[in-house]
């Protein structure tokens, strides 16, 4: 009973249209408008910009990485400045990585058993130990509005069996994060793993959901498995999934990708693409994306998207920004930057705006057919 | 008289204190007020932040330089935009240096002639011939509010003789550009070399003077020599200059030759310093700087400067700016470049205001005094 209204209170459930749902989480730092995209601000800070503008763009949730945060700058300098929010000069709504991907990926000599993770700092090489429980405890004292419990990542593809062995330990450190009580205005998620075997995603599903988490995540996928076999997780996941509780894709995605999975009651992403492609040259435009530092640009006065309200088009022609990438000034990527982040910004609100209006599907439909139809090269 | 009505529309001289004075340049986008420090955007950005900073920390005017934009992105993908101001985004003056400095440092197999420089360029190895008049021609092109005639630069220590042939040469190289005629809403200036030869740089000043520029530069100074022969040729110059022509030391300074060389009469400044040195973690403070990486503002949860209205104090500690200068974040220095620019708006303001009720001798004495007391291990 108690679970079902701390779930209640996390999310207020809104609207839907097909499986798509639009909603509120109710966070310590604010309402969190749903389906969400967060900026993704690893080390603290979403790259090459401030705080100001991912409010003045509408962002409301952006994530950090516990991972990185507990090496450098420790967790020490965090609490001395008074909790992560303050340490970011961040005013709303901060959810924590686990780092269980980012120790996956970036550690070195990472050993992981049934205690957790012991691993070398990709920093300085200094040796360290990350229990599920350690885990909690370090999202506590950053005080996020939403933590992540610790799970093992897998290379893709592995076996049923590798897969399902992973997959137990992970639930084991998903009951131990769950068994240290709840916190005082900090959701705790839980990570459904399981590969890309259905069954494994629905058992991984039902166990946490017994286990009883405010949230739920879906982690491992995106990492280069075919298409099919994430959608065929993803719903596998959701068929098992509380409806009322929130449902959260790690690492997802491109525009189509948040598009295609928010069709399928998906109501929150994170993903490097649109800051990373940034510093690459490459902006997205509607239908698809261009790199400014194409020689057709040279000359071009235009900004890089009609009607953009973003400050990059609002101050600049591509002909400038072609130029500062070009030239390896700061400014591009940074203007690069604001631009996809907005341009993310103002896919959510219509993706939300057409499920309040009960037309998610005619909209994604609109979507795909802009999007077959666009072409790079004329644009 | 057509000059001196011309010295008159330009600089319209407001209040002094000794030798120091306030005034308004008037130029084709907006009032300017002196003493100005320019933010140097070499090609075409200052670098790590926006037009919109700019305007909202006070500043009216910033560098850019010709060589550089000439070489790239050229004159044509600036001409397709509407011009420089139009390609920068940035609707206030833009003053372009001529780039003979930059010719001198950078470019490869330069050869300087009576005819002009020519060299290759430090891009892409293209031979160039970069005369007075095409260097005139450019910035006329460019459409800034300030253009500057082609100079030839020398190393320092060099010889009288070969300075004096030098000076020639780019006395000769003014009044070709001079010959050029006026453009319509383009103020030219004169520059003043002669090394640290204090009768050179009268006789340099004298000429140009009867050339008759709108404004005349100090330049080939701070570059290594002694300070006493910086101060010595900065003198020299003034004593000769007329009262009612903007003075721009080239390349200056740091804070204390800002105050010190504004107590000589100069009316404008550029300097790298501010922008450069934030990059590398240096933040200016009242007295001096202070490096955010040192070990003790680890867990230093107070702004970089109380008081200081700039973006980084408002929204950041100290603590918080030493891990993205560690973690090799782009924001440490985009907040480090807004600080320092800040700084210098502000200290541009207070000289001003110390001028304007004749009190600069006071402002510099307390100026030197806090700057003896400061101890950057205890700030």
């Amino acid at each position: 009973m108690q679970r079902a209204t701390s779930e209640k209170r996390l999310l207020t459930l809104d609207h839907s249209s097909g499986l798509a749902r639009t909603g509120v989480l109710n966070l310590p730092h604010g309402p969190v408008r749903t389906p969400v995209f967060m900026p993704v601000g690893t080390q603290g800070s979403v790259k090459t910009i401030r705080g100001a503008d991912l409010l003045e763009y509408g962002f409301e949730l952006v994530l950090a990485n516990t991972y990185h945060l507990y090496l450098r700058p420790g967790v020490r300098a965090i609490e001395s400045v008074g909790g992560l929010h303050d340490f970011m000069g961040w005013p709303r709504g901060v959810l924590t990585d686990s780092g269980g991907f980012q120790i996956w990926s970036l550690a070195r000599l990472r050993k992981s058993s049934d205690e957790g993770y012991s691993f070398q700092s990709h920093v300085d090489g200094s040796s360290h130990l990350l229990t599920p429980e350690k885990v909690v405890e370090l999202q506590r004292a950053f005080g996020s509005d939403i933590a992540m419990v610790l799970d093992e990542c897998l290379e893709q593809p592995s076996s049923r069996e590798r897969t399902e062995r992973s997959l137990d330990r992970t639930l084991g450190w998903a009951r131990r994060s769950k068994a240290m009580g709840p916190s005082s205005g900090q959701a705790l998620f839980g990570i459904v793993q399981g590969g890309t075997f259905p069954d494994l995603r629905k058992r991984a599903a039902k166990e946490l959901c017994e286990m009883g988490f405010d949230g739920y995540a879906m982690g491992g996928l995106s990492v280069g498995e075919e298409r099919y076999s994430t959608v065929r997780a993803v719903a596998s996941s959701i068929e098992v999934l509380p409806e009322t509780s929130p449902r959260y894709l790690m690492g997802v995605g491109k525009p189509d990708d948040l598009v295609d999975y928010v069709s399928m009651g998906v109501d929150m992403f994170d993903c490097v693409v649109p800051t990373r492609n940034a510093r690459g040259g490459s902006f997205f435009v509607p239908g698809g994306h261009v790199n400014i530092t194409n020689a057709r640009f040279a000359l071009d006065p235009r900004p890089v998207q009609d009607g953009c309200d973003c400050y990059a088009c609002r101050n600049h022609s591509r002909a400038y920004l072609r130029h500062l990438f070009l030239a390896g000034e700061w400014l591009g990527p940074i203007l690069a930057t604001l631009h996809n982040l907005r341009y993310y910004a103002r896919l959510m609100e219509s993706i939300r705006k057409a499920i309040d209006r009960d037309a998610y599907h005619e909209f994604r439909q609109c979507w795909h057919e802009t999007r077959e139809s666009f072409d790079s090269e004329t644009y």
